[in-house]
């Protein structure tokens, strides 16, 4: 996909509650500086706690994109966002959304966007003709994280781990492979979007051949165990050739998420699966450690469950939001 | 997709062998009841052995649809097709295509369809929304073929299953998942054209809930371990919740089809692999044999082999070209 132009404007419409917001709060989260302000509507209850300039305060700011990092609800866009994002195309912002409602279907939208040159990013439209993958082995390093379900902070998890190697000096680069992710890489793989035929395919185009000092640090997505995700999981991972991968969990699931049918899968069946996969493509692939999301673990619990785990795989097991990642990028230069 | 009208005129344009008219010998091999009759270009190799009645003729013969039934050199539908297919229109014939270059791409077929309410039914275009899967237990009982690699004779397995379970007298239907067996179906679902999301879905929609005495014989597509499709094959294998597996096999490949790199899996492995993913969402599943295509195998070693297989892994091994896959039925009624 084309490039999405920092510094955004993070559009917030009047999102009800920070989980309709959770894209813009990832993107401030974990990209400060490439977010000049906020905009809120009336009704708008999260608050990122930055400036909010107006659409001709973040062009003044150099705002290149208005940025809609809201869950809009029933999948229409209002009246009232589509008169602010003319105006934001006017005063020279492009505007990226991942909604089910593509940008591009709203004609006044279009119309404004191709008479100044501006552009209109769905990130869920994948817009590049991806190979077919071969999976042959390729130069540089490469880390994925997998999951034991959806949603429970693959991320958060990339995101961290990067972040952690950068400030080590280390050459590594995040690889987004869903919207959240794509928006603050700026440029990614919408690897759900993409046609079955080419899902490893993306990522290997996602991720290629690299000096060898080199590391890709990988988003993944679902679960090999979701069963409604389980083929974007599989591709994603041979796509990937991980040398590394991360195992991250959420403790306090009881079935699948979305399926209350559902079981969930050991994390000991999980690592094992994973690993045997990966190594279809990467003969020497291995666990860097679990990044366990504690969020909803009572406090008290937390260090004892952390400690319990790393007893039992023998490896670093981290919540990368309260001890850091530190621990799992050690394993790395090992 | 949209059901395609039968029988067909089986076009063969003019391949210069018979793999280039793969899907034409399948569909009349599976379905000759199908075929009113070929239509051969000069300069055509293969031969059918079946009347050339003209479109004309063939119009008078009922047929529906005019079915492309070769796979053409770069990519392009030369001009002397368009001719061909605008006369088939005209007959009172739909158009049905599996060719990279779209029916719908060519304007004077695109305007000769509309002008008289005929169809061009590019089979590779995904025309339905497709549900995200649940995994949810359904009633009904579901077999699917699936493989050591691609290209290993899944749809023959597949297609003779059910043709030896009709002939029983049992309540079954082949479901097509790949070019030539939904030209052999009539429908089915393109499944690696599919977007990526939507894999396991789109094949609970293809069969879904049944009465309990009824089969559905699912076609497969490629394997867990060719690194280019696996996405494809987990998806598949998850959205299909089979009862009974089978495996099908080509023993003398030494690599992966178009992978030189990429080695082979044994079988055992392989069928572990299939079985464990496909417990995830039934799991009662187990294998009813194996389908080994002999065709490149010494004929003296032919039985030997097949012997040998069934020792070491205690199940009816066929090839279903050779032997019929009786014995792979019968355990369907054990």
């Amino acid at each position: 996909m084309s490039q999405i132009m920092q510094p955004y404007l993070l559009f917030l419409g009047d999102a009800p509650d920070r989980l309709a917001a959770k894209t813009a709060i990832g993107v401030h989260d974990w990209r400060p500086d490439a977010c000049v302000g906020q905009f809120r509507l009336p009704g708008c209850v999260p608050d990122l706690g930055i400036d909010e300039p107006g659409i001709a305060g973040a062009a003044e700011r150099g705002a290149r994109t208005l940025l809609v990092g809201v869950a809009n609800r029933g999948g229409v866009i209002p009246e009232s966002w589509i008169a602010l994002m003319s105006e934001a195309l006017e005063a020279g912002m492009d505007i990226a959304s991942g909604l089910h409602t593509h940008l591009s279907e709203i004609a006044v939208l279009r119309e404004t966007a191709e008479r100044l040159g501006r552009r209109l990013i769905d990130v869920r439209i994948p817009t590049e003709s991806y190979p077919i993958a071969s999976g042959a082995r390729r130069s540089g390093h490469r880390l994925l994280a997998v999951g034991t379900d959806c949603s429970v902070g693959k991320m958060y998890a990339t995101l961290a781990i990067e972040r952690e190697m950068r400030s080590r000096g280390m050459n590594v680069d995040f690889r987004a492979t869903g919207q959240t992710g794509i928006f603050i890489a700026g440029s990614g793989v919408p690897v759900d979007a993409v046609v079955a035929d080419f899902i490893a395919g993306s990522i290997e185009h996602l991720c290629p051949a690299a000096d060898d000092d080199h590391w890709d640090v990988i988003e993944g997505q679902g679960s090999l165990f979701h069963p409604s995700f389980s083929g974007v999981s599989l591709g994603l991972l041979h796509g990937a050739q991980p040398d590394y991968l991360v195992l991250c969990h959420e403790p306090t699931r009881t079935h699948m998420r979305g399926l209350p049918h559902q079981p969930l899968p050991g994390i000991q069946e999980c690592m094992e699966a994973n690993l045997a996969w990966a190594r279809v493509v990467s003969e020497n692939a291995r666990f860097a450690g679990i990044a366990v999301n504690t969020f909803h673990v009572d406090p008290d619990s937390r260090e004892g469950m952390l400690a319990a785990l790393e007893d039992e795989f023998a490896m670093p097991c981290v919540d990368p939001m309260i001890t850091g990642v530190g621990a799992l990028v050690d394993q790395l230069l090992g």
